[in-house]
């Protein structure tokens, strides 16, 4: 009673969130800094996280008949000026490549020398260097639809990084899809988009809203961006996907023209579609406790650690046996198309070993000594549950229900992140109400305040722009089936409006 | 008697070699120049037995104990210039990033704008960056050894490029370790040349001679590089992987140091390690013949095309309903841990249908026609055999022995390579003969020389030079095992000589 609950995170998340997601990260020892400004890396747990995401996210691009290449890092400043809109939303953040060797310079160090004709952006998205080659791939409707995804590295020069959220350097997938008609495209955009939703909510545990941007939350060159839209744990929107209908401004803008079956010449229509290694920080933000990172289990980095328990130096041989066998019994399972990853860990470094593991969001530490062995039984700790909530199994109903065990995490964790959503998810109909939602109630944590707002928006650029100027607010998304009624909107009070989300986001 | 053979690819390799390759590349559908210099697209045919390469070596890194990791696309030129010699061998070609930002310039048009303070390299390679990480991860003898590896793009500004075979950018990967001992590190860096070894000639079908390079030919910064070697159909040798002990050199230069069990401060030994898509290139130049490229059965992007023969209209759905029936059969086996992967090609264009997957080097084509059904049998084409050459199977025979099948393939794609490189490897002890070998018997041809040379060599810079300039041709390794003999040089005539590879080389 009053006693301070030990936790392995200093600062907690009601503490400080945003310095508490950077000591998870580093705790974890998912990533770091790089010494080259706003890069990260990502160390290898953080690593085949991402690998679990690519893989899952790979098999279901697949499924939609959706094939892999790889175009150029660089684009020719010419390629990005072709699309006004577009080049206008990526050249104020970008690298630009100038020469092509260093050379001794007078001092003696080396400098930069080879200046190229034209200089080279490092891409930012691959919109116009993919429709280069799409203006030669598309000739006929037979080409069609031509669907194509590539994996990749992209660099935007943002002046405030955060690991994982927002860095200069990022990986991603980006799909890029050609269509002979608009309907056709449309849907498209609307499958990948279902695809990440399913992506996010049934591996990532993470419940998403699906919609639609404002006109100025449009991706650059866009018709319509579609996304989808997650809560975090202050509360905060994630934008964890988007997919673009692109109507036929970058057909226009590449020449990617096609003949029809009445042998007419005309544009094709065209999408794209990205998700990036944010979702890491998506996964960190979502689940997290202040003991670290909790890895949804369909996408850990590993499914369960063992750890021997042998005081005595003479337990170690059967304890070892013991352990390695249920380790190999564990490892023949497999979970959501992947091997079983069983770490087992025998360093002797006290209690620090547990908790290195709880950090880390290992889905399942399980202790084995002498006591548990003469019982034949094991001593599991779920990381969905509180650290010192452990329970005693046996070892045969616990090898036998494994994956079912995993799967109850992988709901807990679900049902906790949707019951936070929803919880923190209000329909506001008043401007008052409105602001004192995402007022802070108190001025050291900022980023406590209300949460997603269901509000009507008359549709109108000025008042979404005096919200986000007034309270840091945006629209997420109109979410889909949102219709037009009656209510008056939140800014400026006049009928004729539709109940979109708003909310502060990262 | 006398009539021309027809082929797929022209020219044939006997009438022009580099251009036949390039033509198969085309014909193929594997990758195509992009608008930027130097730089290929992969397309999705490419990518795909790219990606089969990527997964084989990724298990086989991960079974001997390696992580990925990702480290940073851009190094500061102050990183690159820590290890002499690297910094030579790297700073000739290097896109240099010199700005942050385009800006309306004065005429309007877009210019480079915000001015770093320190320019940035793309990584030709990564040493350097990741040592800087090293150098924080590794802190006692209990951190090590630290055995990462990274899936990346590089970008190298080649003057002359070819497709697959130097390109400005290229996909790969760069294996890098750290080890408390020398003989750790010298171990870790044979241990890794196996690795590639293994994957070309399991899984690649290409024989490879693994040795060391000479001095001249050392990554630039290492202790000792070792290399495979093949020989592609030109007879010229292509370097296929390299292994690099980097001795401490790049541990002094990023500071990779830790305490040692007995408390002292030593500095750590690296080893590096890379392949690419040149392998690719290695691939179509190993095994294509003048229909175009091969796929070896174990990489292959699909093993098997079925293509329906409904010449009549009313056959067709009896025809496709045995097609697809056939095609869910061989689809639930497995091959070297992949899923069968089988097209399925109705298209009604006549001969270019077969034609097409000829081209695309697709290990078997399997015709399906009425009469094929009413017999119960399959038109089997196997794909490392003439294209005339097709044979009926019965249907049960088929499925049941169709991964012995792409066995068969496979391991005479493999020896029909080994028989031309051992064919086309001589041992040289005379000056004259040796001169002779590398000489073209026909001028517009200079592509077809002698091919492997194993001469003996005195170990001194001046004679590997003297050849190189005299012949074009360099030593392409020390074969393992090769010992010191009483052999004369075959350019300076000294005794005291081991016997190298000698050849012309891409």
């Amino acid at each position: 009673m009053g006693k301070k609950v030990q936790s392995a995170i200093s600062p907690t998340r009601a503490e400080d969130y945003p310095d508490w997601y950077q000591q998870v990260v580093k705790a974890s020892d998912l990533a770091e800094r790089s010494s080259v400004r706003g890069c990260m890396v990502i160390k290898p747990w953080g690593y085949s996280l991402w690998e679990n995401i690519v893989n899952t996210m790979d098999d279901m691009f697949k499924e939609t008949g959706v094939s892999n290449a790889y175009f150029p890092l660089f684009i020719p400043k010419s390629f990005l000026e072709k699309e006004a809109e577009h080049v206008e939303g990526f050249a104020k953040e970008c690298a630009v490549v100038t020469h092509h060797r260093l050379e001794k310079g007078e001092d003696g160090g080396l400098v930069p020398a080879g200046e190229l004709a034209e200089p080279l952006v490092v891409r930012p998205t691959s919109e116009t260097i993919i429709g280069d080659s799409f203006s030669r791939w598309v000739k006929s409707y037979r080409d069609l639809p031509l669907l194509i995804n590539q994996w990749a590295n992209v660099v935007r020069w943002e002046m405030r990084t955060r690991i994982f959220l927002r860095t200069s350097e990022f990986l991603w997938q980006e799909g890029h899809t050609v269509h002979a008609t608009e309907e056709e495209a449309i849907e498209r955009t609307r499958m990948m988009l279902d695809v990440y939703a399913r992506c996010a909510e049934e591996y990532l545990a993470m419940p998403v809203i699906k919609g639609r941007k404002s006109a100025m939350e449009r991706f650059p060159g866009a018709v319509d961006t579609t996304c989808i839209e997650a809560m975090m744990q202050d509360r905060k929107a994630l934008q964890a996907g988007t997919s673009h209908f692109l109507g036929q401004n970058f057909a226009r803008a590449s020449e990617i023209k096609f003949q029809t079956m009445d042998e007419q010449e005309a544009y094709a229509w065209t999408t794209s579609w990205g998700t990036s290694t944010r979702l890491v920080g998506g996964v960190i933000m979502t689940h997290g406790d202040d003991d670290g990172i909790i890895l949804p289990p369909r996408v850990a980095s590993a499914h369960a650690v063992l750890l021997p328990i042998t005081r005595k130096p003479e337990d170690r041989p059967t304890v070892m046996a013991f352990v390695n066998k249920l380790a190999a019994r564990l490892r023949e399972q497999t979970y959501h198309r992947r091997r079983i990853v069983i770490e087992v860990d025998d360093r002797d470094i006290g209690g620090a070993r547990g908790w290195d593991w709880i950090k880390k969001g290992i889905p399942l530490r399980v202790e084995i000594g002498p006591r548990d062995i003469a019982e034949n039984a094991v001593f599991v700790g779920r990381r969905d549950k509180g650290h010192r909530e452990k329970a005693s199994m046996p070892v045969e109903g616990f090898v036998e229900g494994f994956t079912d065990l995993l799967d109850d995490i992988q709901a807990n964790l679900y049902e906790r992140a949707l019951n936070f959503q929803e919880t923190n998810t209000h329909e506001i109909a008043e401007r008052d109400d409105f602001d004192a939602f995402f007022t802070p109630g108190n001025k050291e944590k900022p980023e406590i305040h209300g949460g997603f707002a269901v509000s009507p928006w008359c549709g109108g650029a000025a008042c979404e722009t005096a919200i986000k100027e007034d309270l840091k607010v945006t629209i997420r998304c109109i979410p889909f089936g949102s219709e037009v009624t009656d209510d008056k909107c939140i800014c400026c009070g006049k009928p004729k409006s539709r109940k979109v989300i708003f909310a502060k986001a990262y």
